[in-house]
């Protein structure tokens, strides 16, 4: 049975108590947990993690080598400025799901570009906390295929 | 019961054909029966248009102010350069959900910035013909929310 | 007696539909109605046509090389992209008048140049509806002086 | 009755006299005369001034705020540089219609982007002195439906 | 009996009418026939269309994928802009020989990059007419040599 | 009564024994008990934290939208770079004051510009250890006055 | 008795009544009265001058390198244009303490930068009114050091 | 009898007394009696202004072109910013010599750009207050061989 | 009889020898015994020159301005980076052919602009072996015509 | 006798086990491991440091001041990112030499800078495994030179 | 027996005699002399040229494919300019080590960007003539695997 | 007695026959006659060296540095290009003038930036050849006072 791994980066433990109308007002463990049900009807165990350090989501990759299948990871603001996590996930070399609460075209001209997009399969944007469960479904699919979209 | 349009543009209908190692193999007609397939599950109607012309999508989009309550778009090589779409999207006024068939953030630079990013709900990359489906579920689910991911 | 064109580019013939705050209410059909009715009032005969399809607006150009004595051009969002018009416009070598009725320069960056202003006599935006019969004076009396500002 | 004040910036008062090529034969004096006549026509009152200075011209407008109902501003060098002046206009809150005798957009690159067309209703560029009357007309349809073009 | 298509972009039908300084007094169907008796003396067929709509000029291109083992193209004013004609060159999948009249590298600086560089054999410009021929002659060395330059 | 909080970032902790001819000779742990003595007499209470971890400076941000009422930031390095503290201050919905020790922009280009500065009311910079007496009594201020500068 | 100079550059005469939800209610004379009260308190002269001519501020600069020990100065406009007054502040080798009313860093990208800040001993902006107050606090402090933050 | 204007812009007032170690401790008053010894020797007859203002030395560059046949003009800081001088010169239609005490190619980058060399006949700098009596020699050669270089 | 010179830059003597996947197999001397005969069949005499200097790129140049009539260059690496070479073209004043055996636009960005087509009549890349050939002929046309493309 | 400090930024825990093409199939224990034996030959105490996290590396460079004499550094992901290891690098004020296991010149372009190298004395990159042995002789030798390269 | 060579750019002839506070006193002749006992020790032959000529270079590295099993190259001011190194370099084929007596990335910004680096195995900068000696080493180690580092 | 160099870049030994508008009819050899009369006039020794090779003039700047006590340097199409000739005058120590015939920055824009500026006490461009006898005159001040402007 399929590990997956949900990585969440720094500020989205606040979801549900920021800036609402940007992110709605689902909570993260919200989230976390209609994830873990979507995957878990499609065979996959899931676990969560998140953090404010990119020290910590580095390490939390690195240790999804050992155990997981697939990666979801909303890098916040860590998307537009990491290397390092950019490293950490080609090291790792599993499927990865680039997943934002909001469409990230949209903003301030910094989040328009993505580290973490040019080592995912697919990136999935502005679709608010659907957007996570659209992941689960499209990483199932991957997994599924061998591992490539 | 909505209608929604899918509307693809140029080289879309080559789908299958051309470069399988990038786009797959299925064909375009073989998405837009799926996509129409889900949409009646989801209860939705859905029509679909290919052109490879700027100017027919814009018609497209123009026409579909009055007949649709939403568009799923994948703009081809127009994203990158095309205002006039842009223009057609923020004038029709519907909620729009953005495809590309692969991680347009994987490719040449140029194809890294998207005008109808600026103006889509959310936007889908890198999922292959699957993508199609996704964008055709999260509109559904926009529309249910009243037409705001 | 002299003719003149009047070119919309794509998304013209939604005016008065679309964005009114920004556009106005008055329609395509108003405008060159209204610029009919000066240019007779100026001893000019007009004709009208909108494309949203930038080949269609080339082949207009081209063919009003042989008809007509002046264009007032407004190319909407082919403005900021089209070197087809552009060479269009240059190889008709007939005065040519731009006009945008909003202020372009208040609005998006991508929207600050325009291909079309470097073969213009003139330029005039802003001015809504009101900066088509503006155009219509001001290529008459260019066409009085010979044909340039 | 509504004053109207037409403000020149630096060089202008070598017209007629300067480059008759680009900017034509015409005085300042001739301008400044035309136009008060037009502005009579039209039931406004109209004052001019010019400088070569750029605070000079920040005074001027200052000083309009109290006396005027709207300005035609031909800022010459300074409307490629001036963010004092683009200050001054915006903190008078009176309508504002930019002029420029030559198409700047036909001549060197530093002469392609203005300060003060992101604060005025609309922009006259190309039509060498008539563009003044042009202006003087725009200015009284604006006043005439409230400030806004 | 190898075919190869002459596809010429926008406003090059008004070849040898417009601006003769600059690309020579023949008409576009000279140039096409002299290229069709030289490819006939080379034992080729060929063909030629002319448009100045870039969907058109796709569509062109996707229909000689069938019939044609090679292109020469002049795409005019999209060389510079079109990522679709680009795309579909590539998705076609043989020999491309672009052709510029003019010597591009000493015009205005829009004109200095080339979208359909990136996928063609080999490029040759500014040698007016005579281009065609010279790019009939170089099509027909690489189709004998299998397809690459 | 009303709790600030003064949060200083990486390498601050060295005040005092780093390069003093730019950062001055007193330590971090005097500027604390400066800034709490300063707070105590203007009715307010401070406290103090330091991190050379951006996530960690992430995370004393969350935590202080619970206890604290304001926040005088410098933080460092992480000034140029950290999208993941604008974020962080952003959300936490508080006042902000921004102090740096050095004129930052006297120095290297790279520490011109500041993402902070765009969520902080105010910027101090360039007056050593008094600039962080001068972000008490501001932001006392501030807060008197209701949150804003 | 050390004097200081408070220098305001243009439109900053129109404080209290120009954009007041950007600048407060509050006058320049209000300002230069309450400063006045504030240099006397801490024993040092004061004295201001505005003008909204960048040579006249270049004047009072050269000016007050006899007569006074130290400036603040809030350039307005000039501050991201003028070399002059950056030239003119460098030549009087006085310490400059810079004040802008808004946090700059929050307005327009043209605001960005600053030629003043190259040579002031510190920078304060977004406090309004206040920040003139804490810049004379900051001078007096500066001038008993011996003219160096 | 020839006339020539000495033209110096900004600060060059504080010749002397203002960074010796870059400018030399020459004054103003000196350089311009030895270029009037200077072109006394070679038969001119010269005059010297100085100004602070921007506009002021567009003034007296226009009042050159009714009494003078040629300009030397040590621009100081608005060299680099100014248009309006730019074209007061190009409007004087007399033959210009460019001077700067320093070499400005070794100063910051915002000094290696000027407006004025677009329209001067020739440029020398570096070589302190010898640099104004080479420009007199220049300058007379020039009108000797007809007012160019 | 009309003379030309084949100028090849550096490292094309290597020629043959290095990456063939690139530039093929023939060598320098092949492809200039090629291009004599062809020469010769068209009334031409051609001389050769290769070396991997500039400074004597730029000699062979300026002594072909006595003895030729045309030039073929090939300038290799200095394409992108000489001045010196396009100064001796344009002194030279005789009709230039460029010529790169590979698609230059296809390769590293930094080989995609070139100075010597700025003073070329035209341009063939990516032919190989066979563009000098391309390259004779079109030279002996130019001169046939008088020298111009 | 001397003590030096090798420290490890993101990812480079991995070694030996990720993208061997890249970076060989060395452990960093091994590493360390013969960077300390070859330090123990030449009369030096090595310690060695591994962190994924920005914070974590700033924490130890800080405390290698008191301890070490020299720190040999491969910043890995954090090279190209982080003003804080600069800053911290900065201010311990020991012999730094930085280490890559790459070339990173070959890599993509947003490795082609560092942050750190503007604080080491030398850089050495591209050599594997190998590249760490060579920074202890260097070292060793800087020290024995008193600090300095 | 392998022979390897030492190859030096521009100006390092004067080596021990130009701003030794950057480049040391060591000779040329002393660098070559310790490097060819080093290359004996290690079993290699070593001979070493310099020039001041980019050609002379490009020579030199044709040259060495015939001879040479490993070049070390310290291309001087060439390191930033010359293409026409770096494709010699190719084409050789041989493993090449690139040095630099000081730190590039410390110095002018236009010394920080080398074409050779492209090209070579590993990079060695800012070691002195250590440095060269740590090539040798280097090189030696890498020919012993084969060529690559 | 002082000796000084007068160096001359590639194709200055066209002079006299190469686009006279622009650089004039004088010769090459005219020019180093008449400065070395000048030279022997201010009782200085002149020789005189022109070359087509970047390489040939970083020899001839080393050689000048023993024998020689000032450089006269035109440096031709390598102003903007060599780093080379820029290290060799830093390095040679020596006073340096620049010269160029033409105004450069009136030219092309890839003229206006100069390496050489950056180590010359002092430019003079645009006075043809009288420019030469103004450099041996300013270079005789400089010598007289010890070697700086």
């Amino acid at each position: 049975m399929a590990h997956i791994l949900v990585l969440n980066g720094p500020n989205l433990n606040l979801l549900g108590t920021r800036e609402p109308e940007i992110y709605g007002s689902t909570t993260l463990a919200d989230i976390e947990s209609r994830c873990a049900d979507r995957a878990r009807d499609l065979g996959l165990e899931l676990e969560s993690q998140q953090s404010n350090s990119e020290g910590a989501l580095v390490d939390a990759i690195q240790a999804a080598r050992e155990r997981c299948q697939g990666i979801i990871i909303n890098p916040g603001a860590y998307t537009h400025t990491s290397i390092a996590i950019f490293d950490a996930l080609a090291a790792c070399d599993l499927p990865v799901v680039e997943v934002h609460l909001s469409n990230i075209h949209r903003r301030e001209d910094f989040r328009h570009s993505s580290y973490v997009s040019k080592v995912a399969e697919g990136v999935i944007c502005g679709f608010g906390a659907d957007g996570y469960e659209m992941a689960v479904d499209a990483l199932a699919r991957i997994l599924a295929q061998g591992g490539q979209a």
